[in-house]
Protein backbone atom coordinates (compact mmCIF):
# COMPACT_ATOMS: atom_id res chain seq x y z
CA UNK A 1 0.00 0.00 0.00
CA UNK A 2 1.20 3.40 -0.66
CA UNK A 3 1.76 6.00 2.01
CA UNK A 4 -0.47 8.03 0.48
CA UNK A 5 -3.24 5.41 0.94
CA UNK A 6 -1.88 4.78 4.22
CA UNK A 7 -2.10 8.64 4.92
CA UNK A 8 -5.84 8.17 3.37
CA UNK A 9 -6.73 5.36 5.69
CA UNK A 10 -5.83 6.89 8.64
CA UNK A 11 -7.30 9.92 7.60
CA UNK A 12 -10.81 7.85 6.96
CA UNK A 13 -10.54 6.11 10.78
CA UNK A 14 -9.94 9.79 12.31
CA UNK A 15 -12.89 11.12 10.42
CA UNK A 16 -15.11 7.60 11.58
CA UNK A 17 -14.57 8.28 14.92
CA UNK A 18 -14.61 11.88 14.92
CA UNK A 19 -17.99 13.32 17.33
CA UNK A 20 -18.39 15.48 14.17
CA UNK A 21 -19.29 12.39 12.26
CA UNK A 22 -20.82 10.61 15.35
CA UNK A 23 -23.11 13.39 15.88
CA UNK A 24 -24.43 13.19 12.06
CA UNK A 25 -24.83 9.59 13.02
CA UNK A 26 -27.01 10.19 16.03
CA UNK A 27 -29.00 12.68 14.60
CA UNK A 28 -29.52 10.94 11.21
CA UNK A 29 -30.44 7.72 13.14
CA UNK A 30 -32.68 9.51 14.95
CA UNK A 31 -34.68 11.37 12.02
CA UNK A 32 -34.59 8.02 9.85
CA UNK A 33 -36.45 6.05 12.93
CA UNK A 34 -39.13 8.56 13.27
CA UNK A 35 -41.59 7.42 10.66
CA UNK A 36 -43.48 11.23 9.95
CA UNK A 37 -39.93 12.90 10.43
CA UNK A 38 -38.41 10.40 7.91
CA UNK A 39 -41.30 11.63 5.31
CA UNK A 40 -40.51 15.59 6.10
CA UNK A 41 -36.55 15.32 5.84
CA UNK A 42 -36.98 12.73 2.17
CA UNK A 43 -39.51 15.36 1.04
CA UNK A 44 -37.39 17.93 1.69
CA UNK A 45 -34.46 16.67 -0.09
CA UNK A 46 -36.60 15.16 -2.84
CA UNK A 47 -37.84 18.92 -3.66
CA UNK A 48 -33.82 20.69 -3.38
CA UNK A 49 -32.75 17.59 -5.64
CA UNK A 50 -35.64 18.65 -8.29
CA UNK A 51 -34.78 22.05 -8.08
CA UNK A 52 -31.03 21.55 -8.63
CA UNK A 53 -31.53 19.54 -11.37
CA UNK A 54 -33.86 22.12 -13.22
CA UNK A 55 -30.97 24.66 -12.65
CA UNK A 56 -28.08 22.58 -13.58
CA UNK A 57 -30.02 21.74 -16.95
CA UNK A 58 -30.92 25.29 -17.46
CA UNK A 59 -35.04 24.76 -17.10
CA UNK A 60 -36.92 27.71 -15.49
CA UNK A 61 -38.02 27.47 -11.69
CA UNK A 62 -41.42 28.29 -11.44
CA UNK A 63 -43.09 31.10 -8.75
CA UNK A 64 -44.84 28.08 -7.20
CA UNK A 65 -41.46 25.96 -7.58
CA UNK A 66 -39.75 28.74 -5.53
CA UNK A 67 -43.09 29.05 -3.06
CA UNK A 68 -43.40 25.13 -2.48
CA UNK A 69 -39.39 24.51 -1.77
CA UNK A 70 -39.79 27.49 0.71
CA UNK A 71 -42.19 25.99 2.69
CA UNK A 72 -40.89 22.52 3.07
CA UNK A 73 -37.75 23.83 4.20
CA UNK A 74 -39.98 26.14 7.09
CA UNK A 75 -41.37 22.75 7.67
CA UNK A 76 -38.36 20.63 8.32
CA UNK A 77 -36.56 23.96 10.51
CA UNK A 78 -39.32 23.70 12.47
CA UNK A 79 -38.97 19.98 13.35
CA UNK A 80 -36.15 19.99 16.25
CA UNK A 81 -34.84 16.53 15.05
CA UNK A 82 -34.30 17.42 11.46
CA UNK A 83 -33.22 20.87 12.00
CA UNK A 84 -30.71 18.87 14.53
CA UNK A 85 -29.77 16.56 11.21
CA UNK A 86 -28.90 19.45 8.93
CA UNK A 87 -26.91 21.80 11.87
CA UNK A 88 -24.41 18.12 12.25
CA UNK A 89 -24.66 18.08 8.47
CA UNK A 90 -23.12 21.12 7.80
CA UNK A 91 -20.51 20.55 10.73
CA UNK A 92 -19.60 17.48 8.77
CA UNK A 93 -19.53 19.54 5.63
CA UNK A 94 -17.09 21.92 6.88
CA UNK A 95 -14.73 19.62 8.36
CA UNK A 96 -14.63 17.69 4.80
CA UNK A 97 -13.65 21.14 2.83
CA UNK A 98 -11.27 21.90 5.74
CA UNK A 99 -9.73 18.49 4.83
CA UNK A 100 -10.10 19.34 1.03
CA UNK A 101 -8.41 22.32 1.13
CA UNK A 102 -5.73 20.99 3.03
CA UNK A 103 -5.38 18.44 0.80
CA UNK A 104 -5.23 20.06 -2.64
CA UNK A 105 -2.98 22.61 -1.11
CA UNK A 106 -0.19 21.02 -3.75
CA UNK A 107 -2.03 22.08 -6.89
CA UNK A 108 -3.28 25.51 -5.76
CA UNK A 109 0.28 26.76 -5.28
CA UNK A 110 1.06 25.12 -8.70
CA UNK A 111 -1.59 26.55 -10.36
CA UNK A 112 -1.57 29.86 -8.39
CA UNK A 113 -4.89 31.58 -8.70
CA UNK A 114 -6.42 29.40 -11.36
CA UNK A 115 -6.99 26.09 -8.85
CA UNK B 1 -4.31 20.15 16.41
CA UNK B 2 -7.08 17.29 16.12
CA UNK B 3 -5.95 14.50 15.02
CA UNK B 4 -8.15 14.64 11.90
CA UNK B 5 -6.05 17.98 11.01
CA UNK B 6 -2.68 15.73 11.77
CA UNK B 7 -4.25 13.18 9.40
CA UNK B 8 -4.79 15.61 6.67
CA UNK B 9 -1.42 17.20 7.35
CA UNK B 10 0.30 13.85 6.72
CA UNK B 11 -1.88 13.20 3.66
CA UNK B 12 -0.87 16.63 2.26
CA UNK B 13 2.76 16.13 2.84
CA UNK B 14 2.48 12.92 0.94
CA UNK B 15 0.84 14.18 -2.16
CA UNK B 16 3.57 16.53 -2.02
CA UNK B 17 6.15 14.10 -2.11
CA UNK B 18 4.56 12.14 -4.37
CA UNK B 19 5.97 10.92 -8.23
CA UNK B 20 2.46 11.81 -9.37
CA UNK B 21 2.36 15.26 -8.30
CA UNK B 22 6.18 15.91 -9.04
CA UNK B 23 5.70 14.41 -12.55
CA UNK B 24 2.91 16.91 -13.01
CA UNK B 25 4.95 19.82 -11.42
CA UNK B 26 7.98 18.99 -13.97
CA UNK B 27 5.49 18.87 -16.88
CA UNK B 28 3.58 22.09 -16.08
CA UNK B 29 7.18 23.81 -15.59
CA UNK B 30 8.01 22.67 -18.81
CA UNK B 31 5.37 24.09 -20.94
CA UNK B 32 5.13 27.75 -18.74
CA UNK B 33 8.94 27.52 -19.62
CA UNK B 34 7.99 27.28 -22.98
CA UNK B 35 6.33 30.41 -24.93
CA UNK B 36 4.61 29.22 -27.28
CA UNK B 37 3.62 25.98 -25.32
CA UNK B 38 2.12 28.49 -22.57
CA UNK B 39 0.01 30.05 -24.95
CA UNK B 40 -1.21 27.42 -26.60
CA UNK B 41 -2.54 25.87 -23.41
CA UNK B 42 -3.73 29.06 -22.08
CA UNK B 43 -6.38 28.90 -25.13
CA UNK B 44 -6.67 25.47 -24.70
CA UNK B 45 -7.67 26.30 -21.04
CA UNK B 46 -9.63 29.22 -21.71
CA UNK B 47 -11.72 28.05 -24.20
CA UNK B 48 -13.18 24.55 -22.46
CA UNK B 49 -13.58 27.41 -19.18
CA UNK B 50 -15.87 29.13 -21.55
CA UNK B 51 -17.73 26.11 -23.08
CA UNK B 52 -17.92 24.99 -19.60
CA UNK B 53 -20.16 28.21 -18.18
CA UNK B 54 -21.58 28.38 -21.57
CA UNK B 55 -22.84 25.12 -20.63
CA UNK B 56 -23.55 25.41 -16.61
CA UNK B 57 -25.83 28.77 -17.48
CA UNK B 58 -27.77 26.55 -20.12
CA UNK B 59 -26.79 28.61 -23.07
CA UNK B 60 -26.85 26.68 -26.16
CA UNK B 61 -22.81 25.97 -27.89
CA UNK B 62 -23.03 27.04 -31.53
CA UNK B 63 -21.76 24.52 -34.41
CA UNK B 64 -18.68 27.28 -34.65
CA UNK B 65 -17.24 27.29 -31.20
CA UNK B 66 -17.69 23.11 -30.99
CA UNK B 67 -15.37 23.44 -34.06
CA UNK B 68 -13.18 26.11 -32.68
CA UNK B 69 -12.91 23.68 -29.33
CA UNK B 70 -12.33 20.28 -31.08
CA UNK B 71 -9.15 22.03 -33.12
CA UNK B 72 -7.74 23.57 -30.08
CA UNK B 73 -8.00 19.91 -28.68
CA UNK B 74 -6.25 18.63 -31.68
CA UNK B 75 -3.88 21.11 -31.70
CA UNK B 76 -2.44 20.61 -28.01
CA UNK B 77 -2.66 16.83 -28.17
CA UNK B 78 -0.01 16.95 -31.26
CA UNK B 79 1.94 19.09 -28.73
CA UNK B 80 4.44 16.76 -26.71
CA UNK B 81 5.03 18.84 -23.65
CA UNK B 82 1.35 19.66 -23.41
CA UNK B 83 0.52 16.27 -23.75
CA UNK B 84 2.27 14.98 -21.17
CA UNK B 85 1.29 17.77 -19.10
CA UNK B 86 -2.47 16.45 -19.65
CA UNK B 87 -1.96 13.07 -18.81
CA UNK B 88 -0.26 14.15 -15.35
CA UNK B 89 -3.26 16.46 -14.76
CA UNK B 90 -4.98 12.86 -15.51
CA UNK B 91 -2.96 10.87 -13.23
CA UNK B 92 -3.41 13.28 -10.10
CA UNK B 93 -6.60 13.55 -10.67
CA UNK B 94 -7.16 10.12 -10.38
CA UNK B 95 -5.10 9.86 -6.99
CA UNK B 96 -7.47 12.68 -5.77
CA UNK B 97 -10.47 10.90 -6.70
CA UNK B 98 -9.56 7.68 -4.71
CA UNK B 99 -8.77 9.61 -1.76
CA UNK B 100 -11.67 11.24 -1.82
CA UNK B 101 -13.34 7.90 -2.70
CA UNK B 102 -11.80 7.07 0.86
CA UNK B 103 -12.13 9.87 3.38
CA UNK B 104 -16.30 9.62 2.33
CA UNK B 105 -16.77 6.21 2.93
CA UNK B 106 -18.09 6.82 6.37
CA UNK B 107 -20.64 9.32 4.80
CA UNK B 108 -21.51 6.82 2.01
CA UNK B 109 -22.11 4.26 4.88
CA UNK B 110 -24.41 6.35 6.77
CA UNK B 111 -26.27 7.66 3.78
CA UNK B 112 -26.08 4.35 1.60
CA UNK B 113 -27.42 4.59 -1.39
CA UNK B 114 -28.14 7.92 -1.49
CA UNK B 115 -24.99 9.33 -0.52
CA1 LIG C 1 -21.50 16.35 20.69
CA1 LIG D 1 7.82 9.38 -13.25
Amino acid sequence: MSTIQENANALEQSIRNSEEFNDLKAAYDAVMGDEIAKKMFDDFRNTQLELQQKQMQGIEITEEEVDKARKVVETVQQHEQISKLMDQEQRVNELINNISRTITKPLEELYGAEA
